[in-house]
């Protein structure tokens, strides 16, 4: 059952954080290493035939042009082809994506899809200094709040989702992120920490909103029916849908879903051969908190409007139906736009081979095994959306069964 | 024989140049509108299942960071899923190799790659703004001309190459592109014009380097084994290697051949079961006059240090025994970096289809029909070469054998 033509083999990340201290090459090679050591029975570095970069603004050098060599080149893999991929806020699960596509071809038995962003220390070419350069949208405070706020509020309108809800959301995330030790974030919060913290865009209040953080993530991917060379629990890719909406904000015909979602999801499913009662897991994109509410309805997991309820009822924390984001998700544990949906893929990984207490050898067992869900069906969802005008849109199913 | 997975059935594109007075908007629907028109049977945009786009400096809208949804979105297509590549000079390329992938995965039967890129009207994110605010290698004059000079220089010390024998590569590509409508130059020049020419960076001359030019070029491709539904005509993807090297070029062991180009082309001639001789026609990445020689070996139309010879007797002409260039190459055509890779496979399905006179319905076709070569094993190959430290390369075999 599922596409499970490719299968995840090794995942490896970098503590998410404030990351002033390391280059762009330092982050890659960090996360590299770690996914090559995270094989069960072991992989030689030159047994990766291809590779895939995510890398959504990227500083490196200077430079405003990035390719795949900044990767192959970096962790002593000059040689293998490396594709280069952007994408807005999916840049690092469409990179997963193309990755899936090379082995699923036929061409490449092995391969490495790597994403980073250096979120911090932007230079002069960040949407900043383009507003303080005068450009006439950027200048006028354009911003991913003003594309998420109108959303919350056409939500809060239809469906009676308050703001105690959203708050419920960063609280939920807070909490699973204390438990995650790649967490940019690890102190937990209260809904009335939310509601005070200062307000950004009505709605939503700061807390309501991701941080801005440095990261990086890998995993390393092969074609399914030689995965026991890598390991005897293996993770299939089940299916990946991919979809885009109309590029503006203004010409969207709802603003209580994002199409692009419901478009991917149902992609995903079908490939997969599942529906939403399936999955045991989620990581989604909880850029603001409305966004998981948002999520919720467009992944399936409640009907359109019950979004609120979802999170009121605790349906999505770790002990519930369906716990979703028991990495802290965006929210908690930081969106470097490159490496987010490869590091919600480890995340997964690790949940679907019940793992999360050894979280890859980061942080204390105890601490990280409160984040461990409850596996039954054997599926795990990972999802983004963003990009200009909230069009684009990453769903992919991970599975343990065969 | 041969991988022959995937196949062309529609090629289109815009005639290159100094497009100030078109948006990037205007130039991608223009070469997605020539594409689609050009599928001989039909086909309804909206059977196109998923696109690749591929730009490398984007400036689309004054943003340093464009995703997929800017092809998607802009050409009646919102709703598919759509990866922007960018990946230095063989952008183009890449961005065709990962739709290739794309097809042969089994997950999409028809989709579409296109590339563009605006090079002339830059924004202060270009490398000479860049040099401008002090940047400490490209205030000193890092370019292209400084990577590819010295390999000019090595090439003549060891194998007596002469600048005569590079100008005779610009000769022969630009009385090609004085056959192909869509080339930013259309005048003949002599050897003296090129020796003559303002020299840049010695040994190479003003007409020894490309253009700078804007351009954009689309390919629909599917499915090898629905492709009749589309054309009775097709031209398979043989095979496609891409490989690269170290990516600074103090690194480099030799300065005579360009490594990634050695590896991609045999993956390429291995996945298309053929090699060098078999090959009608070539499209190849001569931004300077000098690459091209280098390719003529690295891709084994000749012995290593017999590139000068081989231009020299004339056997790269279009009566020659191996043709390159037939377009006129970058030198000729220009080298809109995004677009260049698949334009050239544009050339080839037009040379494979002996349809050079017609070239989508553009130009006179007693003029076009003189660059069209003789096909005989039906083979022709595409070749991009370039990144930082001419490190990333892409080869690709085109086929009209079923």
């Amino acid at each position: 059952m599922g596409w499970n033509k490719v299968a995840v083999v090794g995942v490896g990340l970098i503590k998410f954080g404030e990351l002033f201290d390391k280059s762009a090459d330092f982050m890659i090679q960090e996360a590299f290493l770690s996914a090559i050591g995270s094989v069960d029975k072991g992989i030689e570095p030159r047994e990766v035939q291809a590779a895939w970069l995510g890398v959504c603004r990227p500083t490196l050098h200077g430079f405003g042009s990035v390719g795949g060599v900044t990767l192959s080149g970096n962790v002593g893999l000059a040689g293998i082809p490396c594709t280069r991929v952007e994408n807005g806020c999916p840049t690092g699960s469409d990179t997963f994506r193309n990755a899936c596509l090379g082995v699923a071809s036929g061409v490449y038995d092995v391969v490495l899809a790597l994403g980073y962003e250096k979120m911090r220390d932007n230079t002069t070419l960040g949407l900043l200094g383009l507003a303080a350069q005068g450009h006439p949208v950027l200048q006028r405070g354009e911003t991913a709040m003003t594309m998420f706020a109108p959303q919350a509020v056409r939500h809060m309108h239809e469906f009676g989702t308050t703001k105690e809800h959203m708050a419920m959301v960063a609280v939920k995330n807070r909490r699973n992120g204390a438990c995650d030790p790649y967490s940019h974030y690890q102190q937990e919060i209260t809904v009335d920490d939310v509601l005070n913290s200062p307000m950004v865009c009505w709605p939503l209040n700061l807390f309501d909103c991701c941080p801005q953080t440095d990261g990086a993530a890998a995993t390393i991917l092969c074609r399914a029916d030689i995965a026991e060379r890598f390991t005897d629990k293996p993770v299939y890719v089940a299916g990946v849908g991919m979809a885009t909406d109309v590029p503006y904000v203004h010409e969207k015909e709802s603003f209580t879903e994002f199409v692009a979602t419901v478009r991917a999801a149902r992609q995903a499913y079908e490939m997969a051969g599942i529906g939403p009662r399936d999955i045991d897991v989620a990581e989604v994109h909880d850029c603001f908190s409305i966004t998981e509410i948002i999520n919720y309805e467009d992944l399936g997991f409640c009907e359109k409007g019950e979004g609120g309820r979802l999170i009121e009822k605790g349906e999505t924390g770790i002990d519930g139906r369906i716990p979703v984001n028991p990495s802290g998700g965006l929210l908690t544990k930081g969106h470097p736009l490159g490496a987010t949906g490869i590091a919600q893929m480890a995340e997964l990984y690790w949940q679907l081979r019940e793992e999360a207490a050894s979280s890859g050898g980061l942080g204390d067992p105890k601490v990280n095994a409160r984040r461990q869900v409850k596996i039954g069906r054997g599926y795990g969802l990972q999802h983004n959306v963003g990009g200009r005008g909230i069009s684009n849109s990453v769903v992919t199913i991970l599975t343990r069964n065969p």
